[in-house]
C-alpha cells in the first residue's frame, strides 16, 4: 500500500526548504475582521480561512428539517438517505417537521427550538430556506445544507433571492453550502480502500459522478463537496480545508464559475505549500461555455485566458476532460514523489514503443537513452537485435517466463528512471496476464512509478479487472493520451512544489513613495495625456524618452536644443490615439526649420481633424530595440492583471501576450516571457544584439506595483511600444495610454 | 440495420456532381508499363494501380511453404491456424515440406513444383523467402505473404536483402505481403454483424489489435492487412483496393513510415472519390518518433509537416491515439452522410450540457441555437426554466417517463439538425438505462447521427454494455474528447469529399512555354545569382522590379535612369546571402552622386570581406504592402513542396508557414494562407489597405508550376520578400534565391 504523500514529504529535504521559506500563516478564524496586516496594498487579503468543516462532514448529531415519509414525497427519499448516512458515520439524526410526531419512527420536532440539543448540521429541505437560517442561528446550528433551488441560476430575481439568503447566512454565523446543492456529500463512500484519497468538489453532481465511480475501480475517495451556488461557502473552502486534511492525497475539482478571484487564489496557494495537488476542469474554454456555465450556476466566469494564467501561476493543474480529471488525479493522489524525471518506455513490441515514445515526447516528456551498461544488462534477456535504448522493445517472448520480471527490475532499478510506462496494446493472455502481474509485483517493490495502458477497448479482461484494477501501486489508464496528460502533470506538479514561493509572503502591504507622487498625477474619469501618463511611469521608476511639451514651434526649437537632436515631435491630447494613423507623429527631425514645419503641420492637422491638443511633444529619439507592450487591465473576477506582449503587428495579429493576476514574483515574469511565441526576438535574430530582457522584467514587475496601488483607480494602462534596448541598456516606454476611473 | 454508405451517395445529388468532375480512371494493369500519359510533367504518376487482391483475402486454394505439425515448433502454431482459417474462407489448403507426407493428416508435397493445382497464395514460414519466389512466378502463383524477419527493420545488411527480395518479386509477376509481417491477415473475423465495415492497415500486428477487437464492441471489421515492411504491397495498394469494396465503410491506418509518398496520395486520392474515409496514425510527430519508427520498419517518415499537409490534402484524416483511430472510424464507418451539420447536445444535467458544449465549441462544431417555435415544442416536456436553447437540458425527470423520447424525436425532427450528442456522464439507472433505450430506439428510426457518451469509468453496466453497444445505429463513445474529435471528423470529411476536385485531373502533363526559358538559365550544381534567379521567376510569369546588372558607377547612373528614381541598389553575385546584415543594400537613392556613393560603397564592402561580385543591381523602388516569402523545398517522401509564409521576423521567429504537395488546386493555395496565425496581416491592419491576395494565390500556383516542370533540378527556391502589393496592384519578388542541382 502508498504511504502518506505528506509523511514522504516531510522528509524530504526540497519539501523542508519549501516550508521554510513558504512558512505558513495560522489559519485565521473565520468572521474576524481583516486588520491591516491581513491585506495587501490594493486592500486584498493575504491569508485565507480555512473553515473547520471537521463537524460538517463528520457531525455528531444532525437535524433534517422538512423530514418526510409520506409515500411519494421527494423529501421522503432524500430523509431514507439521510438516515442511513447518520448511522454509517455515527450521527444522532433529528427529524424537524411542524406536524409529524416521527418520521421512519424517529421522534420529530416541530421546529428549530425544539431540538433537544445543539445540532452540528442542518439539512434544510424547505424550499425557501431563508427564513430557517435566523432560527438556527439562534440555536447555534454551525453548519447548514440547503438543496433548493431557484436561486442565482435562474436569472436577476433569484440571483437577489441569493444575496438576501447571503446576508442572512453572513448574520448568522453559521456556514451554509447551496443552495442548490445535493446530498452528494452524504453519499457512500468505501471504507475497504487504503492509501492517500481524491476529495472532490464539484458544482454540478452530475459531472463529479464520475470521479466517484472511481472507487469502483479501487480509488479512495475521502469527500465530496457539491457546492451548488456557493452563497456562503465556496469551491476555495473546500480547497483550503482539504489541503489540510492528512488522508488527502489530491484535490479534484469541477468548477464552472469561481465565486471570488481572490479566495480561490488563496486557497491554491495554501495547497501549493502543502504540496497537495489541485486538478480542476475549469468550463469557459469558449464564450459560448462561459455562457451556459454562467447560466447553470450563476456566478462569474472570468476571461478564460486569465483563469488559465491564475491556474498555472499557483500550480493548479487544468484539464479539460472528466476522464482526465479522474485519471491526472487518481495518479496525483497515490504517486510517491519522483526520485528523477526520466521516463521509460517498456513494451512487448516495437512500433508500441516508437508510437508511445512519439507522443510522450511531442508532451514534453524526457526519455532518456538508456546507459549502455544498463542496454547489456537488458541484453541478457532481450535479443541484441531489439532496441532496448528506450523505449525498451522486448519483443514478446521474455515477457512469458523468467526473464519478464528482471527486465523490469533492471529498469526500475536505473537511477535516471523515475517512471516507467508499460503500454499493452493488444492483450493477448498468455504474455499479457504475465505481465501484468510482473508490473503490480515490481510496484510493490519499488517507490518508482509505475503506469500501464491497457489499450484494449474491451476492457472486462481479468488483467485489467483484477490484476491491474487490484493494485494500488500501478496506475493504470486506458489511453496513451491520459497517461501522458497525468505522467506529465505528476513531473510537473512536484517540479512546481519544490521550488515554490508564495508570492503572497512578499506582496506590497503599504504604498511606495512613488504612491503619492503618481495620485497627485491622476485625473478620475480621464483618460490622461501621453505626457501626464509618462509622468506616471516616471514616478514608478519606469524610463521615458526626455520630453517637453510646448506650445509654440519657437519652444519647440528650444526644447529640441534641450532634449538633443535628432527629434521626435508628437501631438499631444487627452483623448488622442491612433496618432501614427493620423500623420501626428514626425520622427528624426534634425534642424530647427525642420522641427518649425513638423510643429506646424501637426497643428494644422490637429485642427483639420478638430482634435484638441495640450501642445506638441518633442521628444528624444529613441534608438531601435525590441518593441513590447506591458499593461494593466482588469478582469472582472480577479481585478487587475499585467500583460506583456510582443509590439506592432504582433500583439495586434497575432496577440502574442502573457498575462498574470498580480501578486506574483520575478519568476512569474520571466516565464511570461517564455510564454511569447516571438520570445526569440528578444535573443536577437538577424544578427540584431540581444535586449535587456532583465530591464524589461523590471518594467514588469513596476507596472505590477501601479496596478497594486493604484488599484481600481487605475482602468487601464497600455504602454505601447517599450523600447527594450540591447542588453545592459534598459527600456523606454515610448508612448503610453492611461485612463483614471 | 445501417444502409450501405455507397448506397446513399450514389442518389445523393452532390455526390453525382463530385463524379462528374472527378471521373475515375479506370484501374491500370499491374506491371503494365506507365505511359508518357500516365505521368505529370515531373515524370511522377497520375493514376494509382489497384491491385486485385480478391483472391488475396479469399483465396480458393492456399499453399503452405515450411507447414509443420512437430510439437514445439512455431510453424506449428501458424500451420493449425492457416489451416482453421483455410477451412473458414472455404480454400483448400496444400501444406509444402521436403521431408514429411502429411502435416496435421493433411497430404504434404516436396516442393512448390510439385502442387496439385495452381495456388492463389502460398504462406512463406522460410527464414529465406527470397529463393522460393521464383518457384512460385513458375507455377502462377498470384500472391505470396513471408513472415520472415531480418529486412530492412535490422539495418544496412538487412536493407539490402530486402531490395534484393523485391527484385525478385518485381521480377516475378506475383504480388508480395511482407517481410516481417504475421497472422494478421488470417484471423477469425465475425460473420455476425452488419452494415458498413472498417477496413484495418496496420504495419504493426500489436498496434492494430485494439481496432481489432472492437469486433467484441460489436463493430464489424472486413479485412486486416498487416503490411510489415512492405518490400511490394504497401499501405497505399490496400487504401485503394478497399476503397473498391462495396462493404468497405471506412478504412483504419496505423502507419509508422511511408513507403512511396506519391502512392500514398494517389491511393488517398482514390479514397477521396469514392468518399471513402480514410482514418491515419501517422507515427513521427516528433524527430525521436521518427526515428524510432523508422528503426522500427525501416521505411522513410517524411518531414512530419510535411506529411500532416500532404494528409490533410487528399482528406485522410488524421488521428494520434489508437482510441481516436477506433472512435473515428468506427463512426465514420457507419453513420450516413449528414443532412445538416448543425449538432445539438441533450443531457439530463445543466452542468454536463455546458461543459460538453464548451469542448465542442472550441473544436468548431456549429450548435445553433434552435429556433422559438423548436423551444417551444420542448417546453411542452420540459420545466420552462430550463434552458432548451442548445444545449437542451431536460432536468433529468422527463427521462423517466413517454416524455423522453418525445424530447428526442422533436430534436431530430428539426431541419437544422444532423447530429444529436446525448453525454450521460453519471449513470443512475433509473434515469440512464431508459436514456439509452430511448436513443437507440429513435436512433433506428432516422437517417441522423446519434451519439451517446457514456462517462462512467467502470464500463462494465447493462445500459453501455448491452443496450448501447447493442445498438449499430447509436455511437457510443467513453470519452467526450474521442466523440467530439470523430464527430468532427465525420462532419469534415462529408464537406470534404461532396467538393472534392482531384487534384491530378488538372495536374500539368507537359512543359509550359516558360519552362524552356527556365532551361537556358539553370545552372546545375550552382546557387544562381539574384539576377538569375529573378530571371527564372520572370520566365514563369512571376513579377520582378524593373533592374539592371552594372558593373560601373556611369553603368548604374544610366540603369537608375531606366528604371526610375528612386532606386535600390544592392551587390549581386552567386553566393550572396544576408546582403542586408553586410550592409550591401542601399535603399532610398534619389540622386546620381548618391549612387554613385552607393557603387563605391558597395564594392567596397564586398572587397573588405572578400567576396566575389558579378556586378550591382539597380533596382525600381517597389512601393510597401505585405511582405511574404514563397519557396520550394524537396521532400525526401514527396519529392518538391511549396511552401509559403509570412515575411521578415514572423517567418524567421514564428515559423508562420503552410506547406503543399504538388498537385494542388488554387482551393489548396488559398487554404494555406488560410492556415497563417498571421494571416490577418494580408486584410490590412492599422489602416493598411487589404493586400491583393489573388495575386499571391497566382505566385504561390506559378512556383508550384516551377516545382513541378523543373523538378530535381531545382534543389530549392526561395522568394523572399515577396511585396504583395495593395488589391488589384499585384505582388513583386523583390530578391530571390534559386539553387540548382
Amino acid at each position: 500500500m502508498l504511504g502518506s504523500t505528506h509523511g514522504t514529504f516531510t522528509t524530504d529535504p526540497r519539501r523542508a526548504h519549501v516550508v521554510a521559506c513558504g512558512e505558513l500563516p495560522p489559519p485565521a478564524v473565520h468572521g474576524r475582521a481583516a486588520t491591516a496586516d491581513d491585506l495587501d496594498v490594493s486592500g486584498r487579503p493575504l491569508h485565507s480561512d480555512v473553515p473547520d468543516l471537521d463537524r460538517f462532514f463528520r457531525p455528531e448529531s444532525v437535524a433534517v428539517i422538512g423530514a418526510s415519509d409520506a409515500e411519494g414525497r421527494p423529501n421522503t427519499g432524500i430523509t431514507r438517505q439521510l438516515i442511513a448516512w447518520s448511522e454509517r458515520v455515527g450521527a444522532r439524526l433529528h427529524p424537524v417537521h411542524p406536524t409529524r410526531q416521527s418520521v421512519f419512527g424517529i421522534p420529530c420536532f416541530p421546529s428549530v427550538a425544539d431540538l433537544p440539543e445543539q445540532v452540528d448540521l442542518a439539512v434544510l429541505l424547505v424550499g425557501d430556506p431563508g427564513p430557517v437560517i435566523e432560527q438556527l442561528a439562534e440555536e447555534k446550528v454551525r453548519f447548514a445544507v440547503a438543496f433548493a433551488s431557484g436561486f442565482a441560476e435562474t436569472g436577476e430575481a433569484g440571483a437577489a433571492a441569493q444575496a438576501r439568503l447571503a446576508a442572512a447566512v453572513g448574520r448568522s454565523g453559521l456556514r451554509l453550502l447551496g443552495p442548490n446543492t445535493n446530498l452528494n456529500a452524504f453519499e457512500r463512500f468505501r471504507d475497504d480502500l487504503e492509501g492517500p484519497a481524491i476529495a472532490l468538489i464539484t458544482q454540478s453532481g452530475h459531472q463529479g459522478r464520475p470521479v466517484f465511480t472511481m472507487q469502483e475501480l479501487g480509488v479512495r475517495l475521502s469527500h465530496w463537496a457539491p457546492t451548488g451556488n456557493e452563497a456562503d461557502l465556496e469551491t476555495a473552502d473546500f480547497i483550503s480545508y482539504f489541503a489540510e486534511r492528512p488522508e488527502v492525497g489530491a484535490i479534484a475539482c469541477y468548477v464552472e464559475g469561481l465565486k471570488d478571484g481572490r479566495s480561490f487564489l488563496l486557497a491554491a496557494d495554501r495547497a501549493a505549500r502543502r504540496g497537495v495537488p489541485v486538478v480542476a476542469v475549469k468550463v469557459g474554454r469558449t464564450e459560448t461555455g462561459a455562457r451556459m456555465a454562467a447560466s447553470h450556476t450563476g456566478k462569474l466566469t472570468g476571461a478564460d485566458a486569465v483563469v488559465d494564467a491564475a491556474m498555472r501561476q499557483f500550480g493548479v493543474i487544468r484539464v479539460d476532460g472528466l476522464d482526465e480529471l479522474q485519471d491526472t488525479s487518481a495518479l496525483l493522489a497515490r504517486a510517491r514523489r519522483p526520485s528523477a524525471d526520466g521516463v521509460v518506455v517498456y513494451s512487448i513490441s516495437g512500433g508500441t514503443g516508437a508510437h508511445f515514445s512519439d507522443l510522450a515526447s511531442e508532451r514534453g516528456l524526457r526519455l532518456p537513452t538508456l546507459s549502455a551498461a544498463k542496454q547489456a544488462e537488458l541484453h541478457q534477456w532481450i535479443p541484441e537485435y531489439l532496441n532496448v535504448a528506450n523505449p525498451v522493445d522486448n519483443g514478446g517472448h521474455p515477457v512469458g517466463d523468467w526473464r519478464g520480471r528482471k527486465i523490469i527490475d533492471a529498469i526500475l532499478d536505473d537511477p535516471e528512471v523515475g517512471v516507467l510506462i508499460c503500454p499493452i496494446t493488444g492483450p493477448f493472455p498468455p504474455m499479457s496476464d504475465k505481465l501484468a502481474q510482473d508490473l503490480v509485483d515490481a510496484a510493490e517493490q519499488t517507490d518508482k512509478l509505475v503506469c500501464v495502458v491497457w489499450g484494449s477497448p474491451v476492457g472486462t479482461e481479468d488483467a485489467y479487472r483484477h490484476t491491474l484494477l487490484g493494485s494500488s501501486r500501478v496506475a493504470t489508464f486506458r489511453t496513451f493520451a491520459n497517461c501522458i496528460t497525468a505522467v506529465g502533470a505528476y513531473l510537473d506538479h512536484h517540479r512546481f512544489t519544490a521550488g515554490y514561493r508564495s508570492p503572497f509572503d512578499e506582496a506590497p502591504r503599504s504604498p511606495s513613495p512613488s504612491f503619492r507622487k503618481a495620485q497627485a498625477l491622476m485625473r478620475p474619469g480621464q483618460q490622461l495625456s501621453e505626457h501626464a501618463a509618462k509622468q506616471l511611469l516616471r514616478a514608478y521608476g519606469i524610463r521615458v524618452p526626455r520630453e517637453q511639451l510646448v506650445t509654440s514651434a519657437a519652444a519647440a526649437v528650444r526644447a529640441a536644443g534641450l532634449v538633443g537632436y535628432p527629434v521626435v515631435m508628437k501631438a499631444s491630447g487627452p483623448q488622442l490615439a491612433h496618432k501614427t494613423e493620423l500623420g501626428l507623429v514626425k520622427v528624426g527631425l534634425t534642424s530647427a526649420s525642420q522641427i518649425r514645419d513638423a510643429y506646424r503641420e501637426l497643428t494644422d492637422i490637429a485642427r483639420y481633424e478638430g482634435i484638441a491638443l495640450d501642445g506638441v511633444l518633442v521628444c528624444q529619439m529613441v534608438e531601435p530595440g525590441v518593441e513590447m507592450v506591458v499593461g494593466v487591465t482588469h478582469d472582472s473576477l480577479f481585478g487587475p492583471t499585467v500583460t506583456v506582449g510582443l509590439g506592432g503587428v504582433l500583439v495586434e495579429v497575432l496577440r502574442d501576450a502573457a498575462v498574470r493576476v498580480p501578486p506574483f514574483g520575478e519568476d512569474q515574469a520571466k516565464t511570461m516571457l517564455s510564454e511569447l511565441r516571438g520570445r526569440a526576438l528578444l535573443d536577437g535574430v538577424r544578427g540584431a544584439p540581444p535586449a535587456d530582457v532583465d530591464a524589461l522584467v523590471e518594467v514588469v514587475l513596476r507596472v505590477q506595483r501601479m496596478a497594486l496601488e493604484l488599484g481600481d483607480d487605475l482602468a487601464e494602462l497600455d504602454i505601447n511600444p517599450l523600447m527594450v534596448l540591447p542588453r545592459g541598456q534598459g527600456a523606454v516606454a515610448l508612448d503610453a495610454l492611461a485612463v483614471c476611473r
